[in-house]
Formats: structure tokens, C-alpha cells, sequence
């Protein structure tokens, strides 16, 4: 997506440095300042594991309402215990001081190869110049100064009208391996100048991340680090979006809807070494939970993920997840799957119609959606995933030496 | 495993040809002659999409004593439907006809690709070979028969005692693929000469298969075909085992797990692309549920194992897995690692003692120990798996095309 189309947002200044915490030669760390009008909300990593940062943020959403942003890529401040945690502090505190903020007022964020030791004072030293050279248009830089194994910045904009007037919502978001959010992407940072109420923000945020990050999987790994945050300006001056069913909050959720679901799926998209953005939507389930355990069923085996990195129309191998999904009572005879517009199985076994060609040319495409109807009721989940190539395990098998 | 350490068992012959059912040049069908005295258990798969051999086989079982096994390697007849079924049937009724015995005493099996239509005439043509060719010493040509992307074939033998005399069991079992085994391994065959009592046939059966194929994983997807058979042909003549604290059957049982476990350690050194046989062992757990459930996540974590395919100490993702396991209460201080016998974590980070040396030399080995504690109880389990290298990813882009 290219910079002319990212609105800023007013409200929201940014700045991003090359810190030197991990990669040489590229920008690494990134201050984000918020209006002291701005109102937050956070969706965060499960993850028992949760990184020293995360930890900090969980405290200081609950304390204060945040003037900064501090975001560092290289290094993920996690499985580094008490001296992780103090290390954050450190980053917070310094930011604190040379912004004239209090120390709860700084979220920190990080991202990076886990259990390594944060190298505060680099960071530290940094953040004078951020500081300084804080700028509306800072986005681009931000996208990418926040990007590890991804091969590209993931920005997204959009509008909306409240009352008859012109808002502004703007995201970034980067993550390509340890994705399968139980929470939110990897690190995903979106901000409107819309006025919002703190409780309206928090039901929208949740709402679109459910729909979005929370249902995007590349590997099948919950990172520990995950987190999306979500600011309201409030520089529009608008009278607070407060009731869901008004036009406006309506437009807003639909807008941050939008950019969510765009940002979740650059993430697959960019999905380490992935050729293919595969739609797995399960239908006729007897719930939501029993249709999103079968997409994920499919979504995460590696038999079906090779086939689509082949682009081999290998139907069995996705029967077969269905069968192991843990629907203990599934009669086989009611289950249908389609390839692309092509159905490959009815009553559980090979559709008369189908034909090995018809299957190919389905798989061969770029953007595939696996459509399977288990015939037990009329619930639905849908998971965006992608293939598991050979450059999966080279990435993976290379990050760290 | 050389041929020479292989016992034959009294009261079983077997034979292997090469029916063209999908490979070339060698042989893809096994006939197996159990002696009229043989008692008969078997554990298959629990995939919903089970194969139709799968369902005659838990049919027949429940009618009669089986007289023969008929093996085909190359088509697994799953997702088939009621042609799939027909099919599985007609080869049952060929040996029937041509062996004299009835119909339900023929159990068949097949492993291979998924989803197309079993070569019934060719199956059937060579029936009559394999029946005129039947001899107590077919075991190596059998493990080599039921291989699809087996890079060797795979067997055990043991002996025990029973009162003073020898008793013997031979195992046979094929899989590199498609393993997560929620009952048995791909295919296993197992014989022993010894008498045992049908109910104490099943009780070691289910004993044995749950501390070995019942707790490996390759790739997590968990077969159609899945069946483990056992078989105790009687011919020894010994009164028959079944009291389970008979020192007789206490030594079966022992010797039973002995070829189970080395069985399935085979099948997991032979996991395709496996270059590492990784024990995950997690202790200290709440119960064993928790501790299975905490090895598997371990085991089945994409970014483990390429990370052991390279041979890198990231043990980020090992914490990471363990924190996304699902156990909500999780205390990370409480948590220890080891690789092979050093301590990589202490109090939920990083050990003082840890050096990257160490770390990189431990992993360096072809046998790996991956030791978690969780500092919870006093419950523990032990899953084995293996690596995921490119050459995964290369074998099962390429299997069917």
C-alpha cells in the first residue's frame, strides 16, 4: 500500500530510529505521542508466557490513560524475568523524563527473538532524537521500522462520518511467524481522530479483533508478545461515540472493521515464506466454537499446508483433518467440501462432477477459500491462513543465526 | 534392523507381491495366515473420516476371529464412501473364496494416498499368489510392502518367558507421515506364539499402545488409515495369559511394550524429513492430561521444529509453546527447561548457569531430550517426535503428484 494513501491522524505524532538493538542499517525503534485528549484500549497476548512489556502495559492501561508509544523490533523482552520486566521499567522511565510525562503514562512494546537480554541503554540513548523529530506523517516509517521477519510494511487507512463530518482511521501492524493470535497480531497500532467513549472503544476494539487477528493463523504459534491497541484522538471534537447502535459508532466499527481485517490479512499475506492467502470458512456447524475448531484443524496441518504450498488439489489430506477435529459424533455421510467455486466431496466421498483438472486450477490461484459444510446445523466460522513452504522452515530454521 | 534378529512365530506365514496398485517395481500387497488358534486385538484409528477398511475391520472383528490380514500399500480407500466400502468388501470375499474360510474372517487394510477409488481387479488378481506362496519367514518382505514414504521398513522381535519357556513376539509397522496416531500408528502388526485370554489380549494391547504409538507425533495430522493389530497365535500351547499379574503375562506385557516403544521410535526416527528423534518429556504437571497436553504443544510448535532442524538452542520457543498450552493458571516462575541434560531455564528465565555453548552442543545430538518441568504436581508424560526440515515440506508437496 503505498504512503500517499495513509492519512495521518491528528493527534498522533510518530518517529522511528535506528537503535542498532538488533539489525543494522534500518530503523528499529519507534515513539508514537498521543494528544492528552487521546483514549486507549488494548487487546493483548494469552500467552502464560507473556513477554516483560506486555506485563508493564496490562498495569498501565489500568493507571493512567498513555501519552507515548515506545515500540522496538529485534528484540522481544521475553523469557528475560524480573530483569526483563526492569528493563522495560527503564525504557518507560526515560522516555518519562525526557518528555516530562509521568512513568505510567508510556506504554512499551517489543518484538524480536525471545529470551535475550534487552539492550536498554541503546534504547535509552535514542530517544532524545525521537523525541525530537516526532511528525503527523510518520507512519510509513513507523510500519516499517516495526517489521522482523516480514517482507513489506502493513499500513491501513480509511474514513468515516460522524454526524455529517469526516473521520480518520489509520493502522499499522507487522507480524509474519509466531501468528496465531489468541488475542491480537503480533503488534498491531491503529488510531482515530474521532472522539470515543473509553467503554465504547474498548466493545469495538474486541468486536473487530475477533473478527480479524483473532482469526488469522500462520503457524499455529501464540506469540508472546502479541498485542493491538487501539486510540481515539478525540481531536475531531465530535460529541463521544458512546452508543453502538448510533450512525456513528456504527460507522466507526464498521471503518475499524475494515482496517483490521485489511491489516489481518497483509499479515497472512506476508506470512513467513507464504505463496497463497487461503480462506478456510467451515459452515452448517451446530456452533460457532465446533466450526472454528475444524477451520483451525485444517488451517494448521501441515499435510494440508504442503499440499497448498504445491498447489496440489489433495482433498484427503483436508477430509482428514475434518475427521481428527474432535467432533466426536460427525457422520461423514453430510459432510461437502468445495475448492474455489469447485466441489470436491459430497456425502463424504468424491463428488461425481469433480475432476482432478477442475481441482488444480482452483488450487493454483493465488487467493483460495476451502469451503466445508459439515450438514449438523447452520453455525459458521471462517480463519485466514496460508501455505507451508519450504522458505517457511529456511526463515525459521535461519532467524536467530 | 537386520533380517537375521527377526523370530518367525508358529501359527503365521506371510507373503508379499507386487499388485501395481500404485508403485512400480516392488511389492505392495501383504497376505498374513493367522493359525485357527490365534486371538486377535486390535486399536484403531478414532479420525471421524475413518478409511473403509477401518469400519470392516471393527466389523468382522465382532463376529469372528480373523484367519487373514490382507495389506495393501499405495491407496488408503478413505473418503471413498460406499464405492470405498464395496470395494474393501470385494477383496475380503476374494481371499474368502480362494482361502475357504468366511467372509468376516478376512480383515483388510490400506494405507496410501486418500480419496481415490481402490484397484479392486488388480488386489484381486493376486490373490492366489500370495496364497500359494505363504511361509513362516515373510516378515522382512512384509514391513517393506506396507511402506509409502517409509525410507526402510520397520521391525522388532523379543522374547519372554512363561513358566520356564520361551515365548517370542514379532512386530511389524509402517508410517512416516500423517502421525499423531489418538489410538495407534499408521499400520502395525504384531504376533507372539504364546496362548492369551482375549480380554487380557486387549487390556495389553491398550496398555502398550498408549505409552508408545499413542504418544508420537510427526505432524500432528492423525490418520484415516490408523490400526495396530496383535496377535497371539497360541501355538506355545502355554495355558492361556489372563490374569495381568501372572509373571507370565507380566513378562508379555513387558515384552509387548518393549517392541511397541521401539516400533514407534522407528516410525518417529523415520518421520519424513526427520533428521532429530525428540523425546518431549514434561514433569512436575498438575495431572497427566496437563502434561500430555503441554508435550504436544511442544511437539507439534512449527517454529520448535525448525528450529531443531537447525539445530539452534531457541529455547524462546519452547517457553513460548509451553505458555500457549492452554493452562490458564500457568505460574512462569514455577518453570524449568532442560535440552539433553542442561538447564536452559530457571524460575521461568533464563538460567545463570546457561551458556549458548551449551545450548548449541546439546542440540547438536541426533537424539534429543527436551525436559520441561512446571513445577505444579507431580504428574508427567512423554511424547516423541521429530524435526520439521524442508524436506518435509519437499516430500509432501510432491507425494501424489
Amino acid at each position: 500500500m503505498g504512503e500517499d494513501a495513509i492519512l495521518p491522524i491528528a493527534g498522533i505524532r510518530l518517529a522511528a530510529t535506528a537503535a542498532g538493538i538488533r539489525y543494522q542499517g534500518r530503523d528499529d525503534l519507534v515513539l508514537m505521542e498521543l494528544a492528552p485528549s487521546s483514549r486507549c484500549a488494548a487487546v493483548l497476548t494469552r500467552n502464560a508466557f507473556c513477554a516483560a512489556p506486555v506485563v508493564l502495559v496490562r498495569q498501565h492501561l489500568g493507571q493512567s490513560m498513555p501519552r507515548y508509544l515506545l515500540i522496538n523490533a529485534g528484540n522481544a523482552n521475553a523469557g528475560t524475568g524480573a530483569p526483563g520486566l526492569a528493563a522495560a521499567r527503564a525504557c518507560c522511565q526515560a522516555v518519562a523524563e525526557a518528555a516530562g510525562c509521568s512513568f505510567e503514562e508510556v506504554l512499551p512494546f517489543s518484538t524480536g527473538v525471545i529470551g535475550e537480554p534487552l539492550p536498554v541503554e541503546r534504547i535509552v540513548a535514542a530517544i532524545p532524537a525521537l523525541l525530537s523529530s516526532l511528525q503527523p506523517n510518520g507512519w510509513m516509517e513507523a510500519a516499517r521500522a516495526i517489521m522482523t521477519t516480514d517482507t513489506r510494511p502493513k499500513l491501513v487507512s480509511r474514513t468515516f462520518a460522524i454526524g455529517g463530518r469526516r473521520a480518520a482511521i489509520t493502522g499499522i501492524a507487522k507480524g509474519a511467524g509466531m501468528i496465531c493470535p489468541n488475542m491480537a497480531t503480533m503488534l498491531a497500532f491503529i488510531a482515530t481522530d474521532a472522539q470515543v467513549a473509553p467503554e465504547c472503544l474498548r466493545a469495538c476494539l474486541h468486536s473487530a479483533v475477533d473478527r480479524s487477528f483473532n482469526a488469522i493463523t500462520i503457524d499455529g504459534d501464540t506469540s508472546t508478545n502479541d498485542a493491538c491497541v487501539l486510540i481515539a484522538t478525540g481531536t475531531l471534537g465530535n460529541p463521544p461515540l458512546a452508543d453502538l447502535n448510533d450512525p456513528g459508532a456504527r460507522a466507526f466499527q464498521e471503518a475499524l472493521d475494515a482496517v483490521c481485517r485489511e491489516l489481518a490479512a497483509e499479515i497472512v499475506r506476508d506470512g513467513e515464506g507464504a505463496t497463497k492467502l487461503v480462506r478456510v470458512r467451515v459452515e452448517a456447524a451446530r456452533n460457532r466454537d465446533e466450526a472454528r475448531q475444524v477451520a483451525y484443524t485444517i488451517a494448521h496441518s501441515p499435510l494440508v499446508k504442503t499440499a497448498l504450498s504445491a498447489s496440489d488439489p489433495n482433498w484427503g489430506r483436508i477430509l482428514a483433518a475434518v475427521g481428527r477435529a474432535g467432533i466426536l459424533d460427525l457422520a461423514i455421510e453430510g459432510v461437502e467440501l468445495w475448492l474455489g467455486g469447485i466441489q470436491v466431496v459430497a456425502g463424504g466421498a468424491r463428488a461425481p462432477t469433480y475432476t482432478e483438472a477442475d481441482g488444480a486450477a482452483a488450487m493454483a490461484k493465488p487467493e483460495l477459500l476451502i469451503r466445508v459444510a459439515l450438514g449438523r446445523g447452520d453455525a459458521c466460522a471462517e480463519i485466514l491462513t496460508c501455505d507451508l513452504s519450504e522458505d517457511y522452515v529456511r526463515i525459521n530454521a535461519n532467524y536467530r543465526s
